[in-house]
């Protein structure tokens, strides 16, 4: 294939994929059922369950994106009839109220505003005197950049004898998940965004309420490539063969993930968590508005408001053909008034976050924005040294 | 990650990967919305419909494995109460029939044993007197090792007003599918087999009267994932945002794409006879029995009885331990009693055949099976010689 051009990834994911990733998925392939990519296989299971911090046995990652696990979490937990709550604060959460309504559930929407979280009394309002299946909650809304606080929500979950389904898509491995300890029933991911892999497969984890709700199913779940009931005999020891595994996927996922292992998960927050502080302060002091409030702000992912007289379109399109920056537009409701910057993964170094914010100064200022330059390298560098962030962190 | 081994894939798929297509997906990552990514999916359609033989305008790769191929294929062409005939002569038609089912269609079966092909009248039968939504069959069944002639079947099946699905997840790229020629509806296939791709996009082309039929749904796609009436219009001139596509399995396919296109499908297709042939001349001279009659022989795939006293557990055992060699057992009714030997895409080359032909004869000896040594590779040489095969043919 001829070239591609190399960007550096600070949109919505996919981010920047390690080198040591990209030339896993160059090994040989091997077949889904040969004994040494069974060990692969098990090598990413392990790693998994580590990253979502959960012992549940069933971990796996789906054979598709972000949005097939999605799917799946829905697909094997709701038959006809059955309610399902949606928490409902951006373009995923509509996206699985979408789906369970695909699904023959009966959907109650708990809303809230774009860009705000949603409340877990709203929550209990709508579990309350309804036999609910399931409660489904997005933690980190890639739409908006909201991290949707989870505790309330699944406690009024649980009380009401709903499984809790929670999409981490854009926090599992940039922000803590931590499955066990907060008791989340079945969660699910994508590989491109914190994780720092291609997309392609999307990391599952099911736990005994979702495992016990599976072996109750009345119906056979609707999607065949997506049944968890024979899904989990390929990935446990039976090996029972369903689909041809995306083999080169899994060396790629399996190679991700040793590398979270090998920096370590707390590492790794702190990691996200300072390079997203140091590019908030920097878009802050160039005179942008984030566009939420602090407390709930998603670190790996900030979203800045488009400031009047600016085009987010040709900003978008200068800092690729200028910079090789990839930086995304807003979603829905939230076209051309936000830019969404990821700092997610191998993309959540000094380098680049000093670089965007001096790409950002260029862009505007062609666009006539009055850029006080150097105010923001400053404030980045500021909180850098604060952290005593040590390295290329 | 530590190294795997290098394996000689001659099983049911994956097929061996050119070293080309293993890079490609070594290249920098680009977001799904890139415009240089967008370039690649251009070429991707473009090739795809070349393999296809078709002038499909919707004809893209799906973002799973030839599975959820099938399911698309099935999902967005059936609502519940349709009625839809399955053709059904191993486990692949099986699957049709049971995702049909998972879907609320009406499913009408037409059998036939596996091994054998399905008779158009008995379609024909099927169909009369009904209101038919859509026929479906599998055009290589990769569980026995049968080519089902298409003609007579896609005759009735339209004179019934029905749409026609064909699974060409072993054919494409390898036998002649000839989409547009032959009248099929709609057809999908995986990447892992004769073209040579890892395993992961399922490469799919719709035709008119499959636009049609998705136009005129009353019902919403019960799967949101698979849902064309969305995904056509990323793939289209809007480039609206559905899921985030797998990148680097698109570069991969690409450059599979390429690989297929600078060799010539009429040659590629040659190739893959030759080798095959050369193949069942061997296991023939080696005094082994073949599952499938001549002239319904599929040539990517060829399924050899285990003979009598021989462990075929054992056979493919050794095959993988002391050759490098995976071959694939027989499935569901067939386990034990048959061996499935792919000759696919990179894998159809005269290196493998012979290789194989000789490690069967080493494995088979040592069961005690009276291996008369040479005859195999006489027979096999005669048909490359007679066939006037060139290089590495």
């Amino acid at each position: 294939m001829k070239s591609v051009p190399e960007r550096i990834l600070m949109g919505p994911g996919p981010s920047g994929v390690h080198p040591r990733v990209r030339q896993a998925m160059a090994l040989p392939v091997l077949g889904h059922l040969d004994p040494d990519f069974l060990a692969v296989m098990d090598d990413v299971t392990r790693n998994l369950r580590l990253v979502f911090e959960t012992s549940n046995r069933l971990t796996l990652p789906m054979s598709g994106t972000g949005s097939a696990g999605m799917e799946t979490a829905l697909v094997n937990f709701l038959e006809p009839g059955e309610v399902a709550v949606v928490c409902v604060n951006g373009l995923f959460g509509e996206r699985m109220a979408d789906i369970a309504g695909r699904l023959g559930a009966e959907v109650v929407l708990v809303e809230a505003p774009w860009g705000e979280a949603v409340d877990p009394a709203d929550v209990e309002a709508a579990v309350k005197g309804r036999k609910v299946k399931l409660v489904a909650v997005v933690h980190a809304e890639t739409s908006t950049g909201v991290l949707q606080p989870l505790e309330g929500i699944v406690r009024v979950a649980h009380e009401a004898g709903a499984l809790v389904v929670v999409d981490a898509v854009t926090s599992l491995g940039g922000v803590p998940v931590r499955v066990d300890e907060r008791d989340i029933d079945v969660c699910y991911s994508g590989t491109q965004k914190c994780l720092s892999c291609p997309p392609g497969l999307a990391p599952l984890t099911v736990g005994p309420r979702g495992e016990e709700a599976l072996d109750k199913r009345k119906a056979r779940v609707s999607s065949w490539y997506l049944d968890l009931t024979m899904i989990r005999r390929y990935w446990g020891r039976e090996r029972f063969y369903h689909h041809t595994a995306p083999v080169s996927m899994m060396y790629a996922l399996a190679e991700a993930l040793r590398l979270v292992v090998e920096e370590g998960l707390e590492a790794r927050y702190r990691r996200h968590e300072t390079a997203s502080a140091a590019l908030q302060a920097g878009l802050e002091a160039m005179g942008l508005r984030l566009f939420v409030r602090k407390d709930l702000r998603l670190a790996p992912l900030v979203a800045v408001e488009v400031p009047p007289g600016v085009d987010d379109t040709r900003l978008r399109r200068e800092l690729l053909t200028d910079y090789g920056i990839e930086v995304g537009g807003g979603l829905g409701r939230l076209k051309g008034r936000i830019v969404r910057i990821g700092v997610m993964g191998h993309s959540a170094r000094k380098r680049n976050v000093m670089l965007l914010l001096a790409a950002m100064e260029d862009c505007l200022d062609r666009q006539g924005f009055p850029v006080p330059f150097g105010e923001a390298e400053q404030a980045a560098l500021s909180v850098y040294r604060a952290g005593g962030a040590s390295g290329e962190e």
